[in-house]
């Protein structure tokens, strides 16, 4: 029996969310590690140490120590190969090439706007920090840009990537996510024809209804 | 003889140069193609087909095509594995995945702040917008921080992801060269001990000076 990995962060995170999905769609065995950053945990040396930019999540796998969560999910894809849902980081070199691709989008073009849109809409009101309504506005615009772009390929093509759902889809829920759920801007996602199925085709899987789960367990 | 792939976009530009650098580093012959952006062609229907955001570079290898800078590069160094630099993308499973580590703190934690100071500082003044100070003070804090983290590390280790050049490293070259020669930002990287002799090391590869010249060559 292996050794489960471990994941240093609260799952309410997105990035710390988009690293349980992977381990759930990878059936990977994994131990939860709470980091309180309402403490600063994540700022404390020993922390530092697996993650110098203090950030979660962090992952052990045995000796090794990684950060950046779409790193994380690349490694399991690689080292559990043969282990759960097989192509989730594609079965050849080309349909590798394409979710690298829609991941690169999703972390380049989708998430700046789609973060600064969640802590400004979902997360700001609740830490009673101020909203910024010109940062909203201007980041509004940029993730309905992006989503036009999004409609377009979604109407050609099942997934992201192609026709099976892959890590470049996942890497969308965790923002996608809040969006829908814990802002009013729901409506940049459902309203759209090809973007509301894929949404709710990707949001109704197992894994992920697993990690909501997990996120309304914890604190 | 195999057909030279394409790269289509300017080499001016930091995504192109990224490309560049890395088919050069794999001795991948390569076609540039120019893409007028002042005259909007990265917005025209055909370019459109192949880079849906309207951005460059785009890429075709055969019937092949791609857009993201470090997915482009990803692709290079898979396809590609036995030309050139074989170790820029690793050369077993763990090497990789702090490539990918480091690759991936590039594209979210170094590439914002830098390509906010490169725009303001370096394109800015050239194409007569004005400079908005409390940006450029905002992201030069941000990138002083992470900056901090890399004098750390390349305390410990010759590169990024450790004792061998890679991609990660590579995808530094084009943002830091215009802040070093471009803006008065480079004491940022060349005060410091350990970045600054990791910049003096990657900057002086033949691979960067060849794309320093096409730069020097183009309008």
């Amino acid at each position: 029996m292996a050794t489960p990995v471990k994941v240093h962060g609260p799952p309410l995170s997105t990035a710390v969310s988009r690293v349980l999905a992977c381990l759930i769609e990878k059936d990977v065995q994994f131990q939860l590690i709470p980091v309180n950053m309402s403490k600063g945990e994540h700022k404390s040396p020993d922390f530092l140490k697996i993650q110098p930019f203090g950030q979660v999540p962090a992952f052990q796998d045995e000796s090794t120590s990684l950060f950046e969560s779409r790193a994380i999910c690349r490694y399991v894809c690689e080292k559990y190969a043969e282990k759960g849902n097989k192509g989730l980081y594609g079965s050849n070199p080309l349909a590798k090439a394409s979710i690298d691709q829609w991941l690169e989008a999703e972390g380049q073009s989708f998430n700046p706007p789609s973060s600064v849109l969640v802590f400004q809409l979902a997360f700001a009101p609740r830490m009673k920090i101020k909203q910024d309504q010109s940062l909203i506005n201007q980041n509004h615009d940029k993730l309905a840009k992006v989503l036009e772009v999004y409609e377009k390929r979604l109407g050609e093509s099942r997934f992201l990537a192609g026709d099976e759902f892959s890590l470049a889809d996942l890497s969308h829920l965790p923002n996608t996510h809040y969006l829908v759920n814990a802002t009013d801007r729901g409506e940049l996602f459902t309203s759209k024809k090809n973007v509301g199925r894929w949404w709710a085709e990707i949001s109704s899987r197992d894994s992920w209804k697993k990690v909501v789960d997990m996120q309304k367990h914890s604190s």
